[in-house]
């Protein structure tokens, strides 16, 4: 079991009607509120007028900061960064999935950055002088509602960045805000829930029994929960258990003890929604059984490890180590192929045009060479053709 | 799913050799510490000597405030409130188990409380001010070093009280302080450990995938590595895992989303410490097996929670539920007594002459009426005749 740091601050108010606390937790900090939100999705499902008449309705004065993209821009930064400052703005309140709350994040910092934008995104740092950060999460998936960091993109160098800024000081987690997410993101927000237990748990550091038992339970609510939400998109207990399950997955916690694993199906997942747009999850979905059954045949010693995930996370049973390994990965693979999204890069019209820039720029950070089972770019190669 | 809020602002520096980042962490509040600990453990061990010579090699003053009892008094926070206010002290460092970061904590608020001592620990609140506590865990229990309790004792009024004070600041929880820790006070701690998670565990709300999996992971973590150390007491990583396991098990999270089930074996176990000095941990050893041969017997639609207990923390098998339930049961059972401390009351030379008052006084807030299954005066009273 290695050293670790657990350093999470933010408070999370989980469960239904949570945000009629709202405006006592930003009572704390002043009255100019500055809302950043995303699309139409928010104005929709009439939690944005909602959460304005609270507000309103208690003397604060809301600017409006609309329009953050999925992948949110420096250039949106810039526009909440100009708010701030033009409206002397107390607070940031982020409403909506990881891309708001991010961009939510690097605007709190950008307030009090001196000097370009994207040189703040780039030099990473805890600790800077940031605006406090309130979220209010709508989308079960990428877990920034309980870290520090935001991923900001720049169109203009092609460069997409994931950098520390603040901890939210409170993330109102309401699982009855996710009850109109369409199936298909609710399906990739999952498989990024499911995707971030997998990396953890896949480590050479065996020994980290609370962090392995806290991948497993995660693994296993989505694989459970999932399902339920699928058909009934308003099941309160599934979509509960999934927002919970998000907001820790991605937390470290999983990590904790253990060699830090590489992210690998992450790094390489980028590099399609990159050159081909593929939403995060979809990518995760399509290679994460294809990395395990390419690992598994690479290095056998890590057999044990898949008949654990079998065992642990699939509930088999047998003796036969090596053919548990396989029955875990084709559990995983089945159930990825069923959840409503795209198992193949084939469905998604994309060939293998690209794949060897994708395979040298997945590894500029190393994190394909310097993993669990490192990967050699003919083995990336061999994911990407695996995938098609 | 109940709704729940997160909030543990504690940072945990976890590993070999992390009181090396003491006076930096101490640096951020003042030079003049207090230094509250216990009994001889921490001389013996080396531990003082070693922070005491870290400390006054970074030009700390520190104050001694030695001789915390086991079950910390009022008059050791007195005794520490007095040296705060006369030598101007800027942090508590808290070094020892639970009791002492307690009472380390009750001082901190102490230091600013006007009036009576006792008259603070029957106030209990959220938000007083404080100074820094600084905790340096030598025991895995209490989880003490992970939440903002105290529980103090006031031996004129034979009153004992947990109090809400303030988090520590940073807990610096090294397994290596705990290998001398010796077998007998290893096993109390780890059943105090698995108590908290089942007290957890076995709670009416069936829904909380995420709190489940973290009991369940907990509890087999104390099955695994409570043995092994009792073997090999400088085992690191078996002395990792029971380590971080305390931390989590008393944080609250196993309790997230779920009706708070009354910790009823906890509230019983305490009128033992009460009457007859048993060590916390062992009277919970004694209890819990019996506590859920009873309850099991007197409402049989808990039998699903405990066939689950059987399959996922004892990996039993089998379809016949009812068997499932009893055989989970003896597992702990038979686990419980063979770890080196007392599994009847008759071992500890204590009869039946007081159990009436001690059923009585168990239930005083309601912790045996109104929990997971309601018992009776009478059912309190079979539990303790049961343990003889």
């Amino acid at each position: 079991m290695l050293n670790f740091t657990h350093r999470i601050p933010t408070e999370i108010r989980f469960g239904k009607d949570v945000t009629d606390g709202l405006p006592k937790v930003l009572e704390r900090f002043g009255k100019n509120i500055l809302l950043v939100y995303g699309g139409g999705s928010v104005k929709r499902s009439g939690l944005y007028d909602r959460l304005v008449s609270l507000l309103t309705g208690a003397d604060f004065t809301v600017t409006d900061c609309p329009g953050v993209e999925p992948n949110p821009t420096v250039a949106s930064v810039r526009r909440g960064v100009d708010l701030c400052r033009a409206k002397g703005i107390d607070a940031v309140l982020a409403v909506g999935g990881g891309s708001v709350i991010d961009c939510g994040k690097a605007i709190a910092t950008g307030r009090y950055w001196e000097g370009d934008l994207w040189e703040m995104v780039l030099q990473s740092r805890a600790g800077r002088k940031s605006l406090p950060v309130i979220a209010v999460l709508t989308l079960s998936a990428t877990g920034s509602e309980f870290d520090n960091k935001g991923v900001i993109t720049n169109p203009e160098t092609k460069e997409k960045y994931s950098s520390v800024f603040s901890f939210p000081v409170v993330s109102f987690c309401d699982p009855t805000f996710t009850f109109t997410v369409p199936p298909y993101q609710t399906a990739c927000g999952s498989a990024d829930i499911m995707s971030h237990a997998i990396e953890s748990y896949f480590s050479r550091t065996e020994d980290s029994e609370i962090s392995d038992g806290l991948a497993e339970t995660i693994i296993r609510t989505v694989i459970h929960d999932l399902p339920i939400v699928l058909e009934q998109p308003d099941n309160y207990e599934a979509r509960a258990n999934l927002m919970w399950a998000s907001t820790l997955a991605c937390s470290g916690m999983a990590d904790y003890g253990k060699r830090y694993p590489g992210k690998t199906c992450h790094a390489i997942g980028h590099e399609l929604s990159a050159w081909y747009g593929v939403t995060h999850g979809e990518s995760l979905a399509i290679l994460q059984p294809r990395w395990m059954r390419l690992i598994l045949k690479k290095d056998p010693s890590v057999t044990p490890r898949f008949a654990r995930f079998a065992r642990n996370v699939w509930g088999m049973t047998g003796d036969d180590e090596a053919d548990l390994a396989r029955r875990g990965i084709e559990a995983l693979a089945d159930f990825l192929a069923n959840i409503g999204i795209a198992s193949t890069l084939g469905e998604l019209g994309i060939g293998e045009e690209h794949f060897l820039d994708m395979a040298v720029h997945a590894d500029l950070r190393g994190r394909c060479t310097n993993s669990y089972v490192p990967l050699t770019q003919e083995d990336v190669l061999e994911l990407f053709r695996a995938c098609l």
